[in-house]
């Protein structure tokens, strides 16, 4: 990289390396060091700026969610021309999940930038992945929105996540719900609560119980249909596989 | 408005109606017309272009959707510097309401363009709103987010949106509800117990969930109207805001 691509105020910043750390995980100097800085600050570092409000990171997270969101819509609508909206809300949500943005924070390396309090319990399981949507709220603030459009294509959609997988991960739920019920050695059982009596255009309300509590609840004119949604119910209340 | 900025495509176009139609919507003439008619295209006045995929609204509306999410988390983000994160999504939700976008659409008059069949009884209460969403994504398309940004700004929000009414509005029973989650430090969810697999006349079954708990149910054919509904019952039963 040619030296003249360095910005004079890097030389002479108190922040240099956090410019040096910044230019190697995104490929650019920033601008606005400042905004980079509130970025990586967790609430459990971040002081008052005046009543009842921090100089953490969680209004970044908040536009940078929203940024987010709408660079992988674009993303879709564009690599998918024949599939409809519901196919693309599901492959979203898949991409811009809890986990899918921690992974990426930790293959970006941005743990290693945060500013937080020793005190670990205070964490939720998302400090990386919020980190990461408020980088983006701050490349979006420091460049505008074509530039953390771009810098999202290439150097996080089109390198860490593999579309093929995201694509394909559409998962047996009621398979995974059983594995885990037999692995956790929980009792279970499907229970039909209305059954449409035999008429073919009534709808199937199945109970999935364990424990006798209803953990997945579904209703679908096809019963397996149904038992797939309620176990898709239960996962996501369980936690399972995630 | 002097005559040489109408493009010369406009007057041979066959749809020079409509391309005037818009400049006196939008202040400008569209690049790619073809989007703005499929924004104007209810579903119900579309046809399949390939297998189970029709040349309808659905698909602009959800990448407008995401467009008008982030316009207004930017413009909330700078017109409230000491807001916290959750005022701001408190905010938002009411700005991008379901009603707020169906009155926006009227008063842009979007309602003389749509394209729908005549059947009024498969329409949904929110096909103006829809409309709006799509025309924000076709202009997001054809002319860039920074050009969908300025319309929305200058057209919509400095015009149509009155900021002192939705600050002191009463706030509706999600946001009422969300708030109070993230006061008590609940964990709550919103969960698709059926999702009508995109059909338009199937119903949305939703399960308002705090610590495992069903606290609020609804039924619905819009989503975003079933959520209001579960979480002003969830507010009845948790006595949320008496």
């Amino acid at each position: 990289m040619p030296i003249f691509t360095k910005p004079l105020r890097v030389y002479f910043s108190p922040d240099k390396k956090l410019y040096e750390s910044l230019r190697n995980i995104l490929g650019f100097y920033p601008s606005n060091i400042s905004l980079y800085k509130s970025a990586f600050r967790h609430s459990s570092a971040a002081t008052l700026i005046k009543d009842g409000i921090k100089d953490s990171n969680e209004r970044l997270e908040f536009l940078g969610d929203s940024v987010i969101g709408t660079v992988v819509a674009d993303y879709l609508f564009k690599k998918f021309p024949f599939k409809d909206e519901g196919f693309l809300t599901k492959m979203r949500s898949k991409m811009v999940s809890r986990n899918q943005h921690n992974q990426i924070a930790l293959k970006l390396g941005l743990n290693k930038l945060l500013e937080a309090n020793n005190d670990r319990s205070s964490f939720s399981s998302s400090i990386n992945g919020d980190a990461y949507e408020a980088l983006i709220g701050a490349i979006y603030l420091d460049k505008g929105y074509t530039f953390a459009q771009t810098f999202m294509l290439t150097r996080i959609i089109n390198v860490h996540i593999d579309m093929d997988e995201v694509e394909t991960k559409e998962i047996d739920f009621k398979s995974k719900f059983i594995e885990w019920a037999q692995k956790e050695k929980k009792q279970y059982r499907f229970e039909t609560i209305t059954d449409g009596n035999g008429a073919s255009d009534k709808l199937f309300l199945l109970h999935l119980i364990v424990n006798n509590e209803v953990v997945g609840a579904a209703q679908h004119l096809s019963k397996r249909r149904a038992e797939q949604l309620a176990s898709e119910a239960a996962c996501t209340q369980l936690g399972i596989g995630q």
